[in-house]
C-alpha cells in the first residue's frame, strides 16, 4: 500500500505560517544564527550557548579544502561535462564517502560505543587502543595526511574549554589521542574529524549523522568550485589522469 | 593535454595552515559566523553588517519547507532504497532544478539584466511588466502557491530596512510587485525566492550562483529528512503513486 | 602523490583504433550482440552460445517493471523539478540500493560463499535454510511482493535448461526453492532477482558486480520514464505524499 | 493536488504478467535482442531488420572509451571515495552533459530541424553550413580531438548502406561533411556522434533522447571502470590535480 499520509516531526506548513520544530520561521529569521538554526533541525532543540559556538565552529571548519580533495574533483568534472551547478553539488555529495569524509561518522560510532561503558577515560581508552590493535584496526579520526597537527583542531577544543563544554567523549577522545602516542611511540593527534565527532557526541548526536556535518559544512566550498570552474575555465579540460597504460589482453579477433 | 596544474582563488593549503580567500581558518573559525563564512567563501570579501545579517536570514529562510518538496521526495526516495546518506542528500540536490528552486537564479537574472538600465525603478517596471506580458512570461520570485503572503519575504525586507540596505534591485523589486498588482488587478505578491533574488543581486552576486544559495541553504533541511526516513521509517515504504493506469499498445504478440 | 598515470585493462584508446578487452570495436559492432557485449566487458573473455543467450535474457528481463518501482520516482522527481535527462538517469540509478535492486548482489553472495563448500545441492540447502533460521534471516532473491511465480524465472531457468547450462550456482538455486517450501510449509518461489544471481554466478561473475546488471538492464526503462514525464507531464506536478501530518513540538517562541 | 493515479504507456504490469509496451517480457525475453528492446522501450514498436542491426551497432559503438572520458573520471571519483556501485554509476552518468556526450543530441537537433525543409540534400547542406559561419557555430557532430577518421562512423554507414538504410537524414548528414570540407578547405569528418545523431534520426527519434542514447550505451562501461577501481586500486587515491596554485587575495586578517 501507498504510503501517502507521511508523518513528520520536522517542519509544521500551513499557508502563511512555516514553523520548524515549533518555532516561526521569521522568529528563527530574526534571533538565530544559521549554524543555531542547522544545531536545531536536526536535533530538535536550541543549543546552549556554547554548543551554539561549537556548531558554527564545525561548520566553519570543514567549508573547504583547498582543490584537492576528491569531492572538488567531483563537482568539477560534473561541472566541465556541460552540467547544471545542483548536478555539480551533487556530483560533489556523491564523492563523500567512508574513506572520503567518512571519518566523523566512524570515530563518532567508535566514540559512542565505548563512552557508555564504565570505567575511567584512561582505563576506556587503554582497553580500546587495544582492541584496535588486536583487530588490526585504525582509530578514525585521529592523523593526516597533510597536516602534522591540524589547527582546527586545537581551535575547536578551545572553544569548548572556554565554555568548559568537556563532556565523556571529549574526555574519551584527548585520552585515545594519549594512548595512542604511548603505544605507538609517536604522535597521532587527533584531526579535525575526531574532534568533530567528539564534539557532536557530547552534543547527543546520533553518529549516523557524522557524514551530515561534514556536508553541511562543504556545500558553500562545493558551490564556490563549481562557480569558479564556471567562470574560470574552459568546459570539458582535462581533469584527469595525465595518460594510461592499456594492460589488458592483446590484440584479438572475434572468430566466427 | 591534462590540465594538472590548476589555479584556484578559494583556499590556500599548505601543512599546518588553511587559509580561505586569505583569512587563517582559526581566526574564521573564532570571529566569523558560518553565514558569514558562506559570503566569504561565495564573494571574496568579508560583508558589512547588514550583510551579515541578511546572508544569516537567507540561509534560514529555506532552510526546510516540510515533507512536500519535491527535493525531500528525492532524498526520501533514495534513503528509503537502501543508500548512504550522502546518496539521498546528492538526490535530494539533483531534483533543485529550474522549476524547484530555480526562481532565485531566475528571478536575480532579470533584475540583473534591468536593474543597469537608466530610469527610475518605477519607470523600469513598467517596462519590464509590459516586456513580460509581450512576450506571455511569468515573472518569477512572485506568487506562491501556498503562502498569499510570504512572511520569509517580510521579515528579509524588514531586516533590509533596519540597515537601510536598499540597492537599485531591491528598490526594483518593490517596483515591480506594485506594477504587478496595477497591471493584473491583483496581488501577485513577491515570494521569498524574490526577496533573496533582490538583496543578493544588491549584495553583487552573480544570478548564476542562484541555485547556489538556494542548496546551501536546504542541505540541512534535507539531511533532516533523510534522518528522519532512517530512523522513522521501514524501508523502500511506497513513496509514489498510489496506483497507475496503463494507457499504452494492448496486449499483442512478436511474430516471426 | 597524484596517480596520473593509470593502468587500464578494459579499453585500448590509439588514434583511429578502439580496442574493446583486445578486440576491435569495429569488429565488435559487426559480430556481437550488444548483450555479448555487455558479458565481454564485464568479464573480459566472449560468452558461450549459452551465455550470449542468458545474458540477453537478463538484460531484458528486468528492463522495466513499469510505473511503481523507486527508482522510477527517483527519475520522474528529478525530470518534473526541470532538470536534465541525464540528472534524472542519476537520480534513478543513486535509488537503486540494498532494499530496491539488491537483491541480486545479497543473493549471489550468498550462492557464492556456500557453492564452493563440498557436499550435494540438497544437503548444502539443507543447512544454508537451518543457518538463515537461527540467524533470523531471509534468502534474498526468493518471493515477490506481486508475481507470486515470476515469470521471467520460469523463462530464464527454461533457456539455461535448453542448453543445458546448470552449474553449481543454479543446482544449489533450486535445491533453495525446494527447502525452503519443506521447511516453511508454503511455497517462497525464486523470483528474477534470485534467478539472475544463480545464472551470474555460474557465469563466474563477482557477486560485487550483482547490482550492476540490474542498473545496466534497467537503465533504458529510466530514459523511457524520464521521457515520458518530459513529454507527457506538467513540470512540477506532485508526485509525493498526498498530505502530511506534523508530529514534532508544539508552536513555541525563542525567549531570548 | 497530488497526482497519485499516473497514466502511462511503457510497461504493465499485473500479477505474474509484464508486459512492455503490449508485449508480454517472455516473449521479449525469448525472442528480441536487447537491442531491439531498447528500441521497443524507448520508440514503442518494433525495429525492422535493418533497425535492430543499426541500434546493436549504436550501443555497442559507444560502450567504452577508455580511461580518459570525464565521466570514467566521475565514477572512479565516487567510488574511490568509499561509496557504493550505484552511487558511482550515478556520479558518471552526472558528467555527461553538454560538452560531454552532447553532441548526439545537438546534432540531431540540428538534423531535424533542417531535414523537414524543401530542397534537396546539397542545397540545404549549404545553407545549413552558410548558417553556422553567419552564427559562428561549430556543427556538433563533426571532427574528433583523437580519432581523425573514427571508425566506427565508417562501420555505422556501412550497416546502414547494407541494409539500404539512408533516409533523409543520413542524406543530409553525409551532405553537411562534404559542404564542410569543401567550404573550410580541410576535412571535418563525422564522428560516431553525428553518425549516431543521423542514424537515430532516421529511425523518428525525437533528439531530446540523443543524450539517452549515449548513457545506455556508455553505463555497462562505467560499471566496468567502477569494478576495476573497486578491485584493482586503493581506496581515495589521488585522482586529480597533480598539484594546484593558489591565486587569490594575500594572507589577511579578520579585523574586529
Amino acid at each position: 500500500m501507498a504510503d501517502l499520509n507521511w508523518k513528520t516531526g520536522i517542519t509544521n506548513i500551513k499557508p502563511g505560517s512555516i514553523r520548524v520544530r515549533g518555532y516561526d520561521i521569521t522568529d528563527v529569521m530574526a534571533n538565530l544564527s544559521y549554524a543555531e538554526t542547522v544545531y536545531l533541525i536536526l536535533k530538535g532543540e536550541l543549543p546552549s550557548k556554547a554548543e551554539a559556538e561549537l556548531m558554527n565552529a564545525i561548520l566553519v571548519a570543514s567549508i573547504d579544502h583547498g582543490a584537492t580533495p576528491p569531492s572538488v574533483l567531483g563537482t568539477r568534472t560534473v561541472m566541465s561535462g556541460g552540467n547544471s551547478l545542483n548536478a555539480a553539488i551533487a556530483g560533489g555529495v556523491l564523492v563523500i564517502g567512508d574513506t572520503h569524509g567518512g571519518a566523523i561518522e566512524q570515530s563518532a560510532r567508535i566514540m559512542q560505543e565505548w563512552a557508555g561503558k564504565e570505567g575511567s577515560a584512561e582505563s576506556l581508552a587503554l582497553e580500546l587502543v587495544g582492541w584496535l590493535k588486536a583487530n588490526k584496526k585504525r582509530m578514525p579520526g585521529f592523523g593526516h595526511r597533510l597536516h602534522k597537527v591540524d589547527p582546527r583542531t586545537a581551535k575547536l577544543f578551545e572553544i569548548a574549554q572556554q565554555h568548559g563544554y568537556n563532556g565523556r567523549h571529549i574526555e574519551l577522545c584527548l585520552a585515545i589521542e594519549k594512548m595512542l602516542e604511548q603505544q605507538l611511540g609517536r604522535a597521532l593527534p587527533i584531526n579535525v574529524d575526531g574532534a568533530i565527532a567528539a564534539v557532536i557526541s557530547d552534543m547527543g548526536f546520533d553518529w549516523r549523522l557524522g557524514k551530515g556535518f561534514f556536508i553541511i559544512s562543504r556545500v558553500p566550498g562545493l558551490v564556490a568550485h563549481a562557480y569558479e570552474e564556471m567562470t574560470r575555465e574552459k568546459p570539458m579540460r582535462k581533469l584527469g589522469p595525465l595518460s594510461f597504460e592499456y594492460d589488458g589482453p592483446d590484440d584479438r579477433k572475434i572468430s566466427e
